[in-house]
């Protein structure tokens, strides 16, 4: 008899309170997928897999890390090894996971997108690769998303994007569900890298703007911030390692331009002053059109140079950096306070032991009329697990406004990880209903259960004003 | 029927065993606060208080964030609405606020000093309002501070100070509770800052000292010292950003004096200079007096430039940073050892992350004969809540003795604040119980029924050698 | 009647799953001791001792700076006081010491290896100090270590050691653990410090080359370490405060070593880059010996200076420090990587806060064919406690594959300290119990109690190809 798997009903929930808390209340609330990287032309085209290697394994950097860690060689990896036999070598590697969200996301996604009840390992792997390559069949990009009770997508866009597929999917009537763009101008602020220039050629082109000065960039990139407006765009998206926004000068902004555009290499001070100027500049723009602005910081890219040259960007070799100092996000977000053009702020931060400290500094910018306004991004990447998830919902908790937290997203790029809303959702209950049942909190449900419905999915709708 | 106040006699305490330890050990003993902000001339006058926002939103910028956060207009928060009004933001605050220590503060407040059993919210706010007023009329600072068990207070002072109220205090044979200054050079160290000549003017009025050089600082400091120690004076106190402390010089210091009196700006290696060389001689100074040094380190103050134009400082506009570097602290503390003058330090760090590196440094000059001569600070500000609380204890008892730890304080402005000692204790009972329990520690109440009572009190009044 | 102890068959274990895990598969389990700092010669020789402060007090700093925190004098501490004299006053210390791990390493010592089962205390000292005793006289290394069911160690040397007692112990039939060496060069390596010229005529002598240059140190290393291959060495070890291993210039390498030898001081840089570069030097001799590096980071040692003139090294003034960069560590892997010669790589970090950055950054270099090629290595030093030991299990598993962790070490310079495997082992199965009893992990005992064996013994023997 194959061994049941362990994702039933109260899969996480140890208590009664957390039992009725998730059953009663957040089971049943939509999803607003605010923070994704879907492929919109993925979701217009209606996207199908042939088998699991194609659907989990073909973009997925999380789990390559754990099959490296496992000794499994490249080929099977990245490379062009049959895709059964890659499955066997994800099959092989996920046995050796316990403890590891992977164990949890791929056993869930088994059982709610393939109704499979059985532990993945090398024994099972046979009859699962069959079982779902069956149900594959009558799956597709939609369907998933459908089935997981998802309302709204934003995905991440570079400015100079037509957003075709969005449009598209706009004036698309049989899919009810609304895909966002996000203003992403990641490339734009990437002064001191290569292709800065071709990128600033292509930021012309899109914005119909002829960009010759720093000036210029801003100009550009509100015109096509409007553009995206128009298209939906609700909110930004910005990816930092240890940015430093102290470093305030227009005239080090412009030279760090100059020089890059002729194929010089900017100075470290140039670079930070054109990223600090920029990023004044975009704050101003996003507050008046009503963008949240998000801040993910503190990762460092590429750390495997062998690697990156042999299988190329985000393949799992980026890494947990040094963050953003307080003196540094505090003095962007005065930088933009001043004036009172502080855009609604999410900061994620990727190193776990940040987040008291981000908190703090958010919470000392905090402005009616929009409750919380600025928001400690949830558990990211390699905070995306129990631990993580629950660390991040206790600092929360302790240095502001659990009530006002916008909740969770999947940052994925895949279709299957709408069981990342699930698990935060069990995670948040079980956290709540012991704090129920052993008196730290009220045994309350209206206040309790209303609280994790807001966290669930209203606080979203109504923090990023959508209408769904 | 309204909901029942979760704040009952079991509140926190999880097991037999840290019930047990509450109600027969903690629970009895009196209180030492150590440290806290109260205003002596509230104890003296005997203040009294017309109802809640008088008493709670005040002066208190920990309520002030979370009101912010919750999106309420600032004319509710530091500004002039009415009273009632301003209760009633703090009202639909506060029951956002499930998971912040607040939520528990309020809450045990009610319960304690009011009888108020209901869980605070717009729906209970009228109801709430009326009875804490009529019970409020029937209070006052000392009937509190007596209500709540307390035998000793240290408030926070300035050395220009001229204590009269805590003079005042000492010969009124009515009030039985002993309230001490500390000594808070906080101003003498400010060399950088504006208003520094002002200061020193003041300090050389009330020392009698003219203070010509850095040299005559350190010999009016000295005199003030003397001057609160025998106005019953047992500690001092200092808050730090990240300062570096590995700046030894004599001369940068008196360069960093002769700026700063003629109004010009120190570089920030003489402002190190002069903050390293003046903890030097007032380490010597506390060692020769007896006193206890309390360094507080790690905050940010006033990040939000806006804000503080607006509302002034200490309105909860200040952060966690990046705190005090291990060769910072270690350079203070090696300095004054090298002569054997290190006197008692007691080292709070804002962020929590730092709990291991710094007991593991103030592990490093732990000497004979005061037991637990250097301590780690409980949880302070940003730390104190139940996770925070836990986490210190934890790190206390994996580092050092937690047997020797003198316990909690209220580092506060409010007379109600006498609960977080409860709330300490009860955490302290809880963690302890859970140990016992599980078999974690020895099921012996003796020895830890005893360790507990030295944690809440016994050990404070030993360490700072008062006679109550 | 006498408390009795409560290190009992089940202590830790709080759940049944983990009394099962722990009885059915851990406890019987070998141990391997691949890090630790025994005395190979107190191995050879048999060593005995007279009482509980010989075997206990006369090596041991955790001790020490307990006993520093219980206000001993250092008479009693290093000092020359009567042995029963010292062991008093550590009785007095560890009975305020409830919630440090050496309360129950203590308790287990005593419990394992003589059979007391009273708490130690004041009280029970005299008693206690009997009966150890006379169980001594019955005890020795060779016992305590065949006691502990251990079938090898690695004990911790230096490159210009003889490797007698190493060499006498592999020929000696009559016991059967293998004792292996461990290449430090840790000298070689401190070229700024006092004794270095001295150290490189040693290791000249030792090698049989004439150190001339940077490059003559690298080759004497490398005969050094096939000389150590010889003698069973299968891993070096390193200790770092917080290099800087992006100082790639053999420029100042060289500058650094001539400098050096001639008794000038050479430049922060030149000493990172001496650094860099010979650890990048060492790097592929290990990779090509296949040796795998163990590299420790984060102390900064001997902080007290009035106690390093009075007790000397290694006696309790060393604490955390800032740890690695995320780019100095991810330099010298890259470093290596490039030309694929980055041997196995074990890194432990005295900050129990960088666990997850430097799980993220080993985790990028993971490769084919070794499972877990690069390990975060266990609690070390200020982390080795039940919170400690969890939170790095817990780090492992939400970052990479649990399933392939090489496991517990001692670090220690006791025979004594076997029980800290069995205190780890008890940590493990509580931890995995209690996900299999809530619910997150399946309830699969034939998965995960493979999983507790592989941890406990067998990933290590095959990470490091040992034939036992």
């Amino acid at each position: 008899m194959p061994k049941e798997c362990f994702i039933n009903d109260n899969f996480l929930l140890r208590s009664d309170a957390a039992v009725r808390l998730y059953h009663e209340y957040a089971e049943r609330m939509p999803i607003f997928d605010f923070h994704c990287h879907l492929n919109p032309r993925e979701i217009y085209e209606d996207k199908k897999y042939a088998d699991l290697t194609e659907v989990w394994l073909a973009e997925d950097h999380y789990k390559w890390r754990l099959m490296r860690a496992n000794g499994s060689e490249e080929e099977y990896v990245t490379g062009n090894a049959d895709n059964y036999e890659k499955f066997l070598k994800w099959a092989d590697t996920i046995s050796k996971a316990v403890g590891n969200p992977l164990y949890h996301w791929t056993h869930m996604e088994l059982k709610r997108y393939f109704g499979v009840d059985e532990l993945l390992s090398p024994k099972t792997a046979p009859m699962i690769w069959e079982t779902c390559k069956n149900r594959l069949s009558e799956l597709s990009a939609r369907k998933l998303i459908q089935m997981s009770n998802v309302k709204a997508i934003c995905t991440t866009d570079d400015p100079a994007d037509d957003l075709k597929y969005h449009i598209e999917l706009s004036n698309d009537e049989s899919f009810g569900v609304r895909v966002l763009p996000t203003f992403r101008p990641e490339r734009a602020l990437a002064v001191g890298e290569p292709g800065f220039a071709e990128y600033i050629s292509r930021l012309s082109e899109a914005s119909g703007i002829i960009i010759e000065s720093f000036d210029d960039v801003a100009s550009a990139l509100l015109l096509r911030a409007e553009f995206f407006k128009s298209a939906g765009c609700i909110l930004s998206d910005h990816s930092f390692g240890s940015p430093d926004f102290t470093m305030i000068s227009e005239k080090d902004a412009r030279s760090a331009f100059s020089k890059a555009m002729k194929g010089e290499k900017p100075t470290r001070e140039e670079i930070n002053a054109y990223q600090t100027e920029l990023m004044i500049d975009l704050g101003r723009i996003y507050n008046d059109l009503g963008f949240a602005m998000q801040l993910h910081v503190g990762v460092i890219r590429n750390i495997n140079s062998r690697m990156l040259e042999a299988v190329g960007k985000d393949a799992g070799f980026d890494t947990i950096g040094t963050g953003i100092s307080a003196e540094s996000l505090a003095a962007l977000m005065d930088s933009l306070e001043k004036t009172e053009e502080l855009p609604k702020t999410i900061v994620y931060c990727l190193d776990g032991n940040d987040y008291y400290k981000i908190a703090s500094i958010i919470g000392s910018f905090q402005k009616s009329p929009v409750k919380g306004k600025h928001q400690l991004g949830p558990a990211w990447w390699y905070n995306d697990h129990y631990d993580g998830i629950e660390r991040h919902l206790k600092a929360l908790g302790n240095t502001g406004l659990l009530g006002t937290f916008i909740g969770m997203l999947t940052d994925s790029r895949s279709f299957l990880s709408y069981t990342r809303h699930e698990y935060f959702r069990r995670i948040l209950c079980n956290l709540v209903g012991d704090w129920m049942q052993s008196g730290f909190a009220p045994m309350d449900y209206e206040l309790l259960g209303g609280m994790i419905e807001d966290i669930c999915y209203n606080n979203a709708i109504r923090y990023f004003e959508i209408n769904i």
